[in-house]
């Protein structure tokens, strides 16, 4: 059987998530499954990499799926665009190995979570980031986010019904970028002199259920100096969701890509 | 009586357009007079500088209205954020002297109209530009905007069923500057490694109905080398609607400004 691996862009915002339920038609993979179907000639049954939350969106979402459909490869990702809406796009579409499973053999994924950060809100960035009013301390920012690299019990930010048998996962990589969007040069509609946008970027094994959010309204704490960087060490060695931050909205959070084998 | 004078940023995704019409609640302007009724104490009746159309954005859209409610201007435009969606956004409140019109007072203009230009569509842009595939002659480009820029009969720009007495405008400045988004140090989801920001600028004394968005359909037909910047100039002579490009999409115009007298 011929097993097809697409690499998804979509801006969340309109979807209830990106996997198929029951009590709603607005998911990602429901529209992708639908659309795509004519494509291919009979119905599809797609697999995602990773569960994305109403209003998360992706740059480089995974999903396989078998078909007896005869498309070339080449022509798929043209062909999606006639079909998608335009929320969704297939950047790339190739043939895989037979075996290939888009979530089984991840070897790990990378999260983008923004914050704009201005005295006023702007509309153009509703949908896009988290916005705040209050200054960050970029370099507590920075410490914090080395506690979080490595191997660890991610308890204290796991979602708050989570029942994963396991809340270990690795982080290889956690940054954070600052840019002055008054110094940039692209013109930002709907942005104020004083803005700043701050990108978060996560690599790791794996994630837990809200994990990255959870992450992140315990970093911005300590940005805003509620906690010391200690404080978030103490949270995560707590393993306890008690004592973190509150969930940060979904709208900032981005699945950039997922990593597979070479 | 007091004349408030607000400037507005709004993102008109959402919006049949600026202003107030009778066969839909959903324009900016009856967003604007409902729910900030509450914060002056009685109905509003506002007036715009500028019609903005379905799905076209405004960074500095400026609206007056009269008002017997005593909050200080202060105040204004926080208390807007606590009753506005947040697609718009009230940036500046002050009293204005009691003469004071938002679109007989307005001196000039200034409208961005943005091109993202790339192989692949990309879904964050799909409101907020308009999404082509060719390249486009960036010296083209600069050679027909300055055939632009001067006093003309705009006729040939001008919306199909415009009835307006006077086509003749002033055109003080019209620009485009080309940003490589792989090249910008902000991350942008969803972006493709070959694609550009094409971003112009026009600055007039005022436009016709549909000029910008008729001015930038021929404009990219000299960008993509359907016709010659000689083509250009002699559309704009013909001073008729028929020989010009057709009507730019409405998402990738912005109005950014309302100059007004010192």
């Amino acid at each position: 059987m011929r097993v097809i691996k697409l690499v998804i862009a979509y801006d969340g915002s309109n979807y209830h998530g990106f996997q198929r339920q029951l009590n709603t038609p607005d998911t990602v993979q429901q529209k992708l499954e639908e659309r795509l179907a004519g494509i291919f000639g009979h119905p599809l049954s797609m697999n995602g990499a990773g569960r994305t939350d109403t209003g998360v969106h992706a740059q480089g979402q995974v999903v396989h799926f078998e078909t007896t459909g005869t498309i070339p490869t080449a022509n798929i990702a043209q062909a999606a665009r006639g079909v998608l809406p335009d929320d969704i796009v297939v950047l790339e579409a190739e043939e895989a190995d037979e075996r290939f499973h888009a979530r089984k053999w991840a070897l790990s994924k990378t999260y983008l979570y923004r914050v704009y950060q201005s005295d006023q809100p702007n509309p153009f960035w509703r949908n896009y980031a988290w916005q705040i009013r209050s200054e960050l301390d970029y370099a507590a920012l920075q410490t914090a986010l080395t506690f979080i690299v490595g191997t660890h019990d991610f308890s204290s930010f796991k979602a708050a019904g989570s029942t994963a048998v396991n809340p270990v996962r690795t982080i290889f990589a956690a940054n954070c970028t600052r840019q002055d969007l008054s110094a940039l040069p692209v013109l930002i509609p709907g942005g104020q002199e004083q803005a700043k946008l701050f990108d978060f970027v996560f690599h790791g094994s794996g994630f837990l259920y809200h994990m990255v959010r959870n992450l992140m309204g315990t970093l911005l704490n300590v940005g805003r100096h509620k906690i010391t960087v200690a404080d978030m060490a103490a949270i995560l060695a707590a393993r306890d969701r008690s004592k973190a931050g509150k969930t940060a909205p979904p709208q900032g959070l981005y699945l950039l890509a997922v990593h597979y084998p070479p």
